[in-house]
């Protein structure tokens, strides 16, 4: 069959493209948040000398009525609009272009009145036509009156000296008429995009994670959630908002990780949270020494009193004792010998951890509990989940359980601990992860710090990848953690709360815990394999250090943005000079940091001035929000010094 | 229903995205001539520690085979293939990826085997359950005997010591039997994209217009057909190989255009071949004082005798006169007093002119005849058009227009007449012209010339736009052409034949016809509306240079490509300086052009070494094709004087 029998109604009239942004496949999701304006452009054009009008029109997908923008020309063909998007969930959004008749006429029938052309009359009766269509469509659109009005000014146009008329033709009043009835019977509509909207904390977010097992804080005492009150006390008054657990379901039994991760262990050893199921259940179940159900959700309302989100960690492993394991034999990799294959990466071994075979002849079933597993905590009040290792499991797997969740409830969100290569975790990013772990952990140096925050945040990656800087996690306490004191801890925590708009941290951090298992990057003693007992107030903590961050970031907009990160100059190799400003500029915080914690670093500083909205010679002021002093600036060239041992940074709002 | 129970056999394994070459809309297509392969790319990756395998399938549309290429993994997920187009028509190519069983198998066991694990014995039996899956895939593709001796070795894993077997089962050997018969029940296919082949004419062709009607030669006389002969000759002996003939069709009475594009016609004038159509009949008809549609079949196989082809142009223009008018009157665009609209950009009316209504009703009838008309003048041998101002109506139409005739015959090349906005004639290369005219008329200085032949050449519209440059046109007499003398004129002909690998002039540049109409643009006493005669050997002419010009380009390959141009450094204003190579390197050329017509321009010129395959402080010698001169060259800097009364300019062949 040909081209044109395919053609269901008419060719198109109009080419719409490179419409941006779009994400390479148009399936994948550009991410906001809500009511925060998506700025789109696209080229779009069409043969002849004809004017066009361009809508863009978004909708919550499987919502029948598109909220319209009218996109305006810029230079060389290209148009822009812009989509807010006012509730959670899944939009579409597409552009749909026409040829404007009326305009069109207007611009040809002016230049044929202005010289003079005898064929005037003719081209007024055009118009009168087009004005009379218009008024049976404004009719169909119940406008009456205005209906009326329209044939009453065509039948002028036909009869009338053109004199009289050619200002109200011409005119915008006429013009706003016509463009509540456009004639689109010939309109093009482009292929769709789709964007997932997410609530605010999405984009703005401090994390604190804690073990429950640990709040009781009481030596080889077993914590529960009754214990955990003080530490979600504590972390609100840090300034966190989100407080994550890892796995609070059953730990296995067989294989039993001792602690440090030692292949055998005791009898009181408590097992890592991540080995889930045993005989008291798996995913839908909790370790009974941390409590019953009903006391995790009392929790999770103390939580939401507080406006914490409570956040649980998606760990889609099994333990042995996994109820799984029975039940479901064909849904793990079975070996040869009739076994289940237990994790490995050869020469290692995770004997107390099954992994899932994701693509069994049972895959439907399968993926719908799991799927189900999440809408039962979400069911119960969790409203964010810390996936683990997302990375060794399908993307496709992850791509239909966030879209299913989050229809069911689109104020859901997903954090991705996928550490690996860049192309997964940007895989992950483009199928709905809200949020994705990082490389921020190893970056140290000035460069490493601005290619890497400028990667996130100003490339396509801004567009579906929202970085959560961790300075620590259970897992990793990098090198320059090791053996290092509060200055260093102090400079990656504000690195991490002032570079991203998602940012959190491991506990212990702000006692500034730095001993690792000898040569690696892994805590001595990890709470992983044993509930810690810990002094919350020890001396060197810097736990009023990171209240003044999170304040800092909750009382200024512009730390609240994701991709508004913009580098400025500094020579000195230590320091590192960025800002973010509100997209008004109404808020403009400038951040100075010396990244060495133990040398003084004082140099001059060159900012962007027209990225800040300050003219090159202007005089204005810098108010320093972590120690309160203000200081006269003149111009783009500035002195600052920072001494580790007392100003190491400055938080500066500007003020002018 | 949930995207599980919509996902047919089983869900994605493998992500296959960054897919490279990909137009935005993977409809648009990727152009490439007969066997010049497709260099692709795309990031291939999945989730756990497994290998893939990955290849490049492609096929001709509507072919159900595809033919496969082995991709290979590069850096950081990134794969790469080609592929090899062996026949003209519209191609599709996709990738395949999925899981290797046998290759992850080896991995691990390798790993195991080596550390002396307990378990391989039951290692050993999984590799010998993979070797017996594809034992019986070989079986069912009809290799009995490799099913033979794989399930032999499948026994021998079972039973014999491992130590015997481990040289064999890592080996090479093995591993190409079991790439033979690959598990792909979970493999994961990408989007497809697609690409349109043409003849090596669509990417290297040098063009020569000429009025047929203009071919006796002799005043007041209308040329035919039969007397065209020498002036094929004659473009044969400058190099060229195709010949382009304006509208042959007849030529409407109504508002006639007379000489200089005047309102009123005189008895004897020609009229513009433009605006067709008369009693005579339409775009399938022959102006009568041109011959007949045999004289036009003899002339057609006259030129291919001499490997020329006959080029025609579609210009979707109809005279008042034309038969479509009063069969078809609902294809014009109604006036309100009944008449059609003519051509006009207020305040300049063209009444010569109806233009079509391409949107009208009867669209699809209106299509099909006007690809019928192409297709007409293609079963008389016709393989090549030139459209006439194809920006004037819907891309659609020519997507559609030029899918069908090549579908019909995919020899058939089409060359865009579109000067105007930028978008537009690029979204006309997207659809699938085989050529396009660009702005190289109008860029004149080094600057200009460098950015413009870089956009063209080194961004993505190499992939779907093959400039043709053209120094005149019959329209267009550049300001630098207007009272130029030869020395002006080889230095377009030689930019033109060198930095793109199509080029074309109209009849009578190679006389250095000059004459513009005062303050135009345009030709005096255009041939658009009279018949000329010219002295064909004019002593100021530039045949022989424009003959060495088209034979070092048909005896140097290098010139033949069209995106391998790499420009070189050279500090004088006036002296550019570019290579063309073929991908091997075994003809490498050089050109340097003093662009000034008047100066004497000598400066150092400083070579990119590596992009000419040479070591920095290489000897070797540079052969100027149009001179016959060698010189010794050495390292990257060399002095060049080029001297517009002499050597203005030199075409290197490399030598070393």
């Amino acid at each position: 069959m040909s081209l044109i029998e395919r053609t269901p109604h008419h060719a198109p009239t109009v080419v719409i493209e490179n419409f941006y942004p779009t994400l390479g496949d148009s399936s994948y999701l550009i991410k906001r948040v809500v009511n925060e304006p998506l700025h789109v452009t696209a080229d779009i054009f069409t043969d002849g000398h004809v004017l066009l009008c361009a809508v863009l029109k978004y909708r919550r997908t499987n919502e029948q009525t598109w909220t319209e923008f009218s996109m305006q020309p810029r230079d060389n063909d290209q148009w822009a609009g812009q989509c807010t998007f006012d509730k959670c969930g899944r939009w579409e959004y597409v552009i749909e272009a026409w040829v404007d008749n009326w305009q069109t006429w207007k611009k040809h029938f002016k230049a044929k009145f202005d010289a003079l052309d005898p064929e005037i009359a003719i081209e007024a009766r055009e118009g009168a036509r087009l004005l009379e269509l218009t008024a049976d469509r404004a009719k169909n659109a119940g406008a009456k009156n205005t209906s009326k009005e329209l044939h009453e000014l065509a039948n002028m146009l036909r009869l009338l000296p053109l004199e009289h008329l050619i200002e109200v033709l011409m005119g915008d009043d006429l013009q706003s008429i016509l463009d509540r009835f456009p004639d689109r019977t010939l309109s093009t509509i482009s292929k769709s995009n789709h964007a997932t909207i997410e609530r605010e904390r999405a984009r703005f977010s401090a994390w604190y994670e804690f073990f429950p097992r640990s709040a009781k804080n009481q030596s080889g005492q077993h914590g529960s959630f009754r214990d955990c009150l003080p530490r979600l006390d504590d972390a609100k008054a840090m300034g966190f908002d989100v407080v994550y657990f890892p796995p609070i379901h059953p730990i296995g039994m067989s294989h039993r990780k001792g602690r440090n991760n030692t292949l055998t262990a005791h009898q009181d050893d408590v097992g890592s949270p991540w080995a889930i199921g045993s005989a008291n259940g798996g995913h839908r179940s909790i370790e009974p020494a941390l409590g019953t159900l009903n006391d995790f959700e009392w929790l999770v309302s103390e939580a939401k009193i507080r406006d914490l989100d409570i956040a649980l960690d998606f760990a889609v492993n099994c333990s042995p004792d996994h109820p799984y394991v029975k039940e479901h034999p064909d849904w793990f990799h079975q070996r040869e010998d009739g076994s289940i294959r237990y994790a490995e990466n050869p020469p290692k071994k995770y004997q107390d951890i099954y992994p899932i075979n994701f693509h069994c002849a049972d895959w439907k079933a399968l993926w719908r509990e799991l799927i189900d597993v999440v809408l039962f905590w979400v069911k119960r009040g969790v409203k964010i989940f810390r996936v683990d290792n997302p990375h060794t499991k399908p993307v496709s797997f992850w791509e239909v359980l966030i879209a299913e969740v989050q229809a069911y409830d689109p104020e859901v969100l997903f954090l991705a601990e996928a550490f690996t290569k860049p192309r997964m975790m940007q895989g992950l990013g483009k199928i709905g992860f809200s949020q994705s772990y990082t490389y921020f952990t190893w970056r140290e140096t000035k460069q490493e710090l601005t290619e890497y925050a400028t990667e996130l945040t100003k490339t396509d990656m801004r567009w579906y990848y929202r970085a959560n800087f961790w300075p620590n996690t259970p897992d990793i306490l990098p090198h320059h953690l090791q053996h290092a004191g509060p200055a260093m801890f102090k400079i990656r925590a504000a690195l991490a709360a002032t570079l991203s708009s998602n940012w959190g941290i491991y506990s212990g951090y702000e006692l500034c815990e730095n001993q690792p298992l000898p040569g690696r990057e892994e805590y001595l003693d990890s709470e992983k394999f044993e509930i810690k007992v810990r002094n919350w107030n020890s001396p060197d903590n810097i736990k009023g250090f990171i209240r003044v961050l999170n304040e800092s970031r909750q009382s200024n907009a512009a730390l609240q943005y994701y991709d508004n990160l913009h580098f400025h100059a500094a020579h000195h190799k230590d320091i590192i000079i960025y800002s973010k400003t509100t997209p008004d500029l109404s808020n403009r915080i400038l951040i100075i940091i010396n990244l060495s914690p133990s040398e003084v670093a004082s140099d001059m500083v060159h900012l962007d001035m027209n990225a800040l909205g300050l003219s090159n010679d202007a005089h204005y002021h810098v108010h320093d929000l972590i120690h309160g002093l203000r200081y006269k600036w003149h111009g783009a060239s500035n002195y600052v010094s920072l001494d580790p041992s007392a100003t190491f940074m400055h938080l500066f709002r500007i003020e002018s």
